[in-house]
């Protein structure tokens, strides 16, 4: 075994090619087998196995720069780079990220979890090496699904400009998380078909010695023609007018031909393109064969790839969104689901099979997805915007300028809303309430459970006044009954779960439930505790909270969103707007830092967003009600 | 004159070619002249008169989608659809704005302001228009510069993928605002220069024709070098390589040649890209030869272009912040300024003209702007990401997940923060203490006055905790003395300007001076107001607000913001964190709509951020108060 061995990349440089071979194929085990237990992206790293140890053994990482876009495919960077100890704590709280991380090792230079940033993150390196006078390799690593992302485009069209010496490797597996979609993708496609370009170069030179020699004037065209066909042979034109060097198409499974083309890239001045052809879930059939649950998997067994997962669990909100979408389809065909590059993870398939020609899977394409629902939208169609809310923040501008300026009839489906667990802080859905509030026009709810979701649906489809939109997180639902009849909730409308005079807890989403144990507790200690279900989050339900204010209540309001600029504040807000400068409103939210991997259990004991963090808050204002009161009589 | 008689596009179809041009002639006088009282997009509008007859003539709006990328280029539109009598009042409050507005106009079916929507219009259009089984001509006009932007080319990648039939217009003239930079702008000079390729394609054909005929294995190469061999001459490989039919490059100016284009366009089945070569600021000399100046231009004479706009006035804040660069990048040479196609709007040109390798316009970009701040700055530089408040909306997930979560040391100068008048609802700078409150490691600042600008400057240079912004106005300066030593205030102090301790308003940027003025006047009717600099948005002055809170003080907030979740939401939020739930803050902000076009001052009375309605708000709050107190002692 070779691998126990291994904890510097350094020590890859003295290996032999077919020791190498035999590395991946042990680094290859290990990942199948430590997968099992923890769960993770397996596929992608299956599948850049033989890379990354080629790009370990031509470069010398830290110096030379490794740029992983998303950050998911470093499981093998993470191995060879001293942390194969550490595998058995993957995705867990204080454990191996499963992203790049800077602070697990300075072999980890760039932290992603969005995809398409790591061109900018290249040039922005290379750019820093050049002005302090260095010179070492930065190397980017980007999927074809990754690519299509705008801000991708945006750094090709600078680095192409600029012609600064880096390299790009397109890890082409034809696939991101579902198959990859758009025209960029049909073009890669085309050149991975057309491989007997490659063959033809030769023959070609040939044909081109038996074009006579031609005087007049047509003599420079012909000249001209010359060059244009060596180099229309060369397949990745498009890289090549971006001004790029194309090299490739290579075997991403054939590490001799990878190190010679790398070699062969080094020697080129300005920015490279290595087109590198892999296939997702190499080596592992269950994930060769299941490219949707090959990505991001729980834990499996390991003859089948079968998940472990509990049977039996409620659904989750995800899939009684897509049964529920179903329902609304057949009611108004009108009705169009729009996705950027999620159709597996926002529960779309069941409504693709029952309307294909209704859901529209634009690519890794959040800003294009917003403006597009825009236009659908004035044109009299009622498209939902399926995303999850941490993807969501790369509309904003569209979300803005497009939807809620144009007060266009678009509904979001905000998936992933709250934490999010072993996927982290780059994942988490925090922030969507407070950069989504402030907009003009919006509207937007939150579920106490997937019973309601399915009622907030039917209330946004009925919307005809501009944007409106639901969260939801992702968990399981509670397991409550599904109406057969969905109806629609008066915009602004708040429920009171339970009723109390002194205390009572704003809550949305999952922290209703919270609230509600919490006021059992509580109730058992004597002290009552009222439950509000603050299920818009714009507009409030302004009657109910001035009669709260009025009855002298004290308020705590709970949510799994950013304390700053979410539900709580909007509250504060209402109070001051009404000159009611004595309420008394507690905010219980996400502080002022980014939550890290773990278990959403984990996450909200780190933050308090627990039965027992509100039962002690409430005991906390009810022990300071009289001090607060003194205070206001004698100021 | 034909102009005084046509109020319908559909007048156009009864023209000849001659008198089309006699027109063209007729509306660029008729823009000169209007422009010189009103001020106005001149140079973009005077290189599409020829382009917007030609689409009226050929199409039937409003039938037909014309949809205009920006929008700041349809004023020929505008005249043409009934609009000509309204340009004495261009961009003036209730007057004919200076985008595109549907509630203008039937012919108005796509808004906009920021750069790169119109494809993503389209598609939607194009898409709604299929599921509905109407058959529409869908044509979207983009500029060379605005299909840089990365949204632009997620819409590309889909567009060409799903091949519906629609029009891309690309009006190349070479310049956005700068000249356009980055590697399609020189794909696009290359066609441009490369005119002969047009002119060899028959004299390509005859040598083909040279070619032997060929057997054995080398024939299908042959046959398939035939094939490329056309292609290849054909400029647009790139947009071809994408899905799309290229045209062009036509004349821009010459009618009769673009009428044969789309003509030829309407034939194509899938998606078409014609490409329009055009002169910015065509038939008006001062505007063809001053690129910058003929964008968006105040009121000038009409002989020299001169503008009319009062000499003598103190700086605008864009011109202090653009020398003050200066200073600080000869004090520290990792000083770089990353511009996203402002260069000139953002002041940059002296700090480029002194540091031309510190300048880097990275085109329409402002994603990849963000990102590359990031990695610059991971790099030991010190980046400046100058940016207009509403364009950094774009960057809203580079700013949280590449530039906050990496806690890098990127400092950003927001301009255009607060009203921005004429430009209107699309470009106020009212969200951006919204959306970037609430992010973790942020920190944000506004200076009262250009002075303070200038040591907010030297605070973020010396800052080395991670992201810190500065946000100033699109107005002049107070014209305050400029120190010439520059200092660092300490993170999170606010500056108390005037003693006050019933009621103190704390108010940010140029809403100082309004509360100063307001104190001045109430101290005459006998009422004392403190006045507070809260010149750190983010973190705030925890010291300062817990002493006001004390005193009793009764607060005003105050800010050119959204007054949802900007700085007054903050001193809200702080307050119940801190269980004081009795201190009287008032909010003053930007409302719940969206802001039109205007004077600042204008949009200032339109929200109440005025002197009168401060004076009046304090007065109230003082009638209120015995009132709010009883409240309180009785709940």
């Amino acid at each position: 075994m070779l691998l126990p061995n291994i904890n510097d990349p350094e020590q890859l440089k003295t290996l032999s090619v077919p020791e190498l071979d035999t590395l991946a194929e042990e680094i290859r085990r290990f990942l199948i087998e430590k997968l099992t237990v923890t769960g993770g992206h397996l596929g992608s790293n299956l599948g850049v196995v033989e890379l990354t140890l080629a790009l370990h053994y031509c470069y010398d990482s830290p110096r030379d720069k490794m740029i992983y876009d998303v950050g998911h495919q470093a499981y093998v960077h993470k191995i060879l780079t001293g942390r194969q100890d550490r595998f058995d704590t993957l995705r867990k709280k204080d454990g191996l990220c499963g992203f790049v991380k800077r602070s697990e090792s300075e072999h980890d230079v760039w932290e992603a979890g969005h995809s398409s940033t790591s061109l900018s993150a290249a040039m922005g390196m290379a750019m820093a090496r050049d002005l302090k006078g260095e010179d070492n390799k930065v190397i980017a690593v980007i999927g074809d699904g990754a690519l299509t992302g705008g801000m991708a485009f945006e750094a090709l069209n600078h680095i192409g400009h600029e012609r600064r010496k880096l390299m790009v490797i397109l890890n082409d597996n034809e696939m991101s998380i579902a198959p990859n979609v758009g025209a960029m993708h049909n073009y890669l496609s085309k050149i991975r078909s057309d491989r007997h370009y490659l063959r033809a170069k030769d023959e070609v030179e040939g044909l081109l010695r038996r074009i006579p020699a031609i005087g007049g004037k047509l003599a420079k065209t012909a000249e001209k023609l010359k060059d244009s066909l060596k180099y229309m042979m060369v397949p990745g034109v498009l890289f090549e007018e971006l001004g790029f060097t194309y090299l490739g198409p290579v075997d991403g499974h054939d590490i001799e031909k990878m190190i010679e083309t790398f070699h062969q890239a080094d020697n080129v001045s300005g920015p490279v393109l290595v087109h590198v052809l892999t296939t997702k879930g190499k080596g592992y059939k269950p994930a060769e064969t299941d490219f949707y649950k090959s990505h991001a998997i729980s834990p499996y067994k390991i003859e089948s790839g079968q998940s472990l997962k509990a049977v039996g669990n409620p659904p989750m909100y995800t899939e009684v969104f897509g049964q529920t979408l179903i329902e609304l389809g057949h009611e108004d065909k009108r009705l169009i689901a729009v996705t950027p590059a999620m159709p597996g993870g926002s529960g779309l398939f069941p409504f693709a099979k029952e309307f294909p020609d209704r859901m529209i899977d634009v690519g890794i394409a959040e800003q294009h997805a917003a403006t597009l629902c825009a236009a659908l939208a004035m044109e009299g169609m009622k498209p939902v915007y399926a995303v999850y809310s941490t993807f969501m923040q790369r509309a904003y501008d569209q979300i803005v300028h497009d939807i809620c300026r144009h007060n266009a009839n678009v509904m979001f489906a905000i998936d992933r809303a709250g934490f999010v667990g072993a996927d982290g802080e780059t994942h988490q859905g925090v922030y969507d309430i407070a950069f989504m509030r402030h907009i003009p026009n919006m509207v937007m709810m939150m579920p106490k459970d997937e019973n309601e979701l399915r009622h907030m649906m039917k209330t946004a489809l009925e919307y005809n006044d501009g944007p409106i939109a639901y969260r939801y997180p992702r968990i399981d639902g509670t397991g409550v009954a599904l109406d057969p009849e969905l109806r629609v909730l008066p915009i602004g409308s708040w429920e009171r779960l339970r009723p109390g005079d002194d205390y009572a807890v704003l809550a949305c989403g999952p922290m209703v439930q919270v609230a509600e144990e919490a006021a059992e507790v509580l109730k058992r200690e004597g002290i009552q505790v009222g439950v509000v279900n603050a299920r818009f989050l714009k507009p409030l339900d302004n009657a109910m909270l001035l009669e709260l204010a009025h009855a002298g209540t004290s308020m705590v309001v709970m949510e799994e969103a950013s304390q700053a600029g979410s539900l709580g504040s909007a509250v504060l807000e209402f109070f001051s707007e009404q000159e009611i400068y004595d309420a008394r409103v507690h905010l219980m939210g996400v502080p002022d830092i980014f939550i890290e991997h773990g278990s959403v259990k984990e996450q909200r004991q780190q933050t308090g967003l627990t039965v027992e963090a509100l039962c002690a808050r409430i005991k906390a204002m009810k022990a300071l009600s009289k001090y607060t009161y003194k205070t206001t009589s004698t100021s």
